[in-house]
């Protein structure tokens, strides 16, 4: 063991459970602007599913005019692009909701962020067309397995509405940071959805079914829905895009600090248009101030810098807060909407902190 | 990258903070009766120290007949003896106080478990005497740095009463699970207290001194003290011996669960004798019913594995609560015992569940 070994000091993945994997990205490494695949997050609704690498194909059938199926070979020779973006779980967060939730108790690290690459599904349909029927576009993974509230196996399947789906950047994804995507995370291929949570990103695609109606797979129907009532599901409307959010980098939570300068900093995302302010507050959310924002203007799906220079010259208990706003107005909330099943947490960041 | 290398799923250790290096150990490994050196928890005060391999030596002085360097080679060829126990850190669990408390936010890993082999301090003190005016005796670390609180840099440095530092079985070890003791657990020498909190197990051991009167250096005069207000320092009391208690490893917190029988296990250990019950309640502690022990009777210092099947038939939200009593009559309380810096939590175990 060299000493550059012996020394080296790394943060790690977080794991809340095994199997099904599920596991935070550490958010000591999220200021870098693309995540390693290592420190992925990773989500998982079952185990990893079988792949065969030689057999694989991917059809799209349903409400089009010729059925289809692509061979990764066809994917990678058609035109690509490349999507940065923020992939956000549903559930991040969902461990601050007061009253709690039942759930994997993800805190901030449910998120990463990096490029993935590949072919937007609109250039696929120009190969099978659509017909004038067609409302949704249902997705299915190869990963399925048993749910507690239902008998039987499910796949995992979600569907989006035509419109999103033929957006141009919605893409079927075979790269990610320029690599050919890792098993963990979908490969070889994955659907790709920007600016929507991330159980719209079915990884391990197979199959492609355009529909005339409404897909009510249990992926769909009953979870990823925000149910606003603990006992009855009155009012329950689905999960799409993400929620104007940040999170507080540094400093940590509850940590102990000297007097002098410190630099309070962390990033900010949104799933409608880009991140336009986002202001601190050390009075409780009396009065706000300005941060300095550090965007990459190439990347509108991606996370923004903020950061903010705190002059702590008197020792005590200080309440740092943060909260972001989105270029349609959007803004974080006091506190986060609570919902049955812990989605869209979102409410202003705070940390704790002591002068000493 | 073969398949068995892509499907691995494991835990990893959990990051509080980088610069100290402050890791837990994942709850997920604590059923295995030794956790493997890279899963061993990691609390530091300071950055890593430089060790000097070569140069390496141990010297005890102060209130000897003779002061005496001790070389690695020294400390190999004398008699030696293997100690299995728990240490853990004397934060473990801070995160669950109420109100919260400042510092890192540990939550239930950071302690672990194995075996480390060295020699018996009383076996080197008995080429060095001691004089009859010793009091305590002072292990000081390499490693050193600035405090929040306090200018100037300090050294790592603890005591213990001489009675403490004369038991058998407090030894200046120099393995750790057969292989030499891992560089951040405190290569080549750290000494190892069974029974008190981690913060008695001096790493980067290179000095020892025989006092006359009582330490007090800011290890143990300012930090790892009890506090029992927030804004005044009556009633401080040191945080020496370890607290009985116990973790439910299984199921976790906020866990959703199918009807059927769910195995409840978990571990339960103490610094004062040995784990003689652990119970569980699921009525709030109204009534309490035993759980199924496994002690190995040659590991006095490990932690005690407990486990209860329990016939979940019901649809509904349970809180599992569980708790431990040691043989000196020790039980874990209802609520912690609040102290400022946040040290010995020890309130009896729960987890909230939902069978649907």
């Amino acid at each position: 063991m060299d000493k550059n070994e012996k020394l080296l000091i790394r943060p790690y993945l977080r794991t809340r459970s095994l199997v099904p994997e599920n596991q935070e990205s550490p958010i000591e490494f999220m200021n870098t602007p693309s995540i390693p695949e290592e420190y992925f997050y990773k989500r998982n609704h079952f185990p990893y599913p079988e792949i065969q690498k030689n057999a694989f194909e991917l059809s799209i059938e349903g409400e089009v005019q010729r059925p289809m199926v692509f061979s990764l070979q066809d994917l990678l020779s058609l035109p690509s692009k490349e999507i940065a973006m923020v992939m956000e779980c549903a559930g991040n967060k969902r461990a601050f909701f007061e009253p709690k939730v039942f759930g994997e108790q993800w805190e901030m690290g449910a998120m990463s962020q990096g490029v993935w690459k590949g072919v937007s599904l609109a250039e696929l349909l120009k190969y099978t067309g659509v017909t004038y029927r067609v409302r949704e576009v249902v997705f299915e993974g190869h990963d399925y397995g048993y749910r507690n509230d239902l008998n039987g196996e499910y796949r995992f399947a979600r569907s989006l509405p035509i419109d999103k789906a033929i957006h141009p950047d919605t893409i079927i994804a075979y790269e990610y940071n320029g690599k050919p995507i890792p098993f963990k995370h979908g490969y070889p291929i994955r659907l790709i959805v920007p600016q929507w949570y991330g159980m719209a990103s079915v990884k391990w695609l197979r199959k492609i079914t355009l529909i005339a109606n409404t897909f009510n797979g249990p992926f769909q129907a009953i979870d990823y829905m925000y149910y606003p009532f603990k006992d009855n599901d009155i009012g329950k409307t689905p999960v799409t895009r993400i929620n104007v959010n940040s999170t507080i980098l540094q400093p940590h939570d509850l940590a102990q600090l000297d007097t002098g300068i410190h630099t309070v900093f962390g990033i900010a995302w949104t799933g409608m248009g880009t991140i336009s302010e986002v202001e601190v507050s050390l009075d409780q959310g009396v009065t706000w101030e300005k941060t300095q924002l550090y965007q990459d203007l190439n990347s509108m799906y991606g996370w923004t810098y903020w950061s903010y220079k705190w002059y702590a010259e008197k020792k005590g208990e200080y309440v740092l807060m943060a909260r972001a706003k989105d270029t349609y107005g959007r803004m974080q909330p006091s506190n986060a909407f609570w919902n049955r099943k812990g989605y869209g947490f979102n409410a202003i960041s705070s940390v704790r902190v002591k002068i000493e």
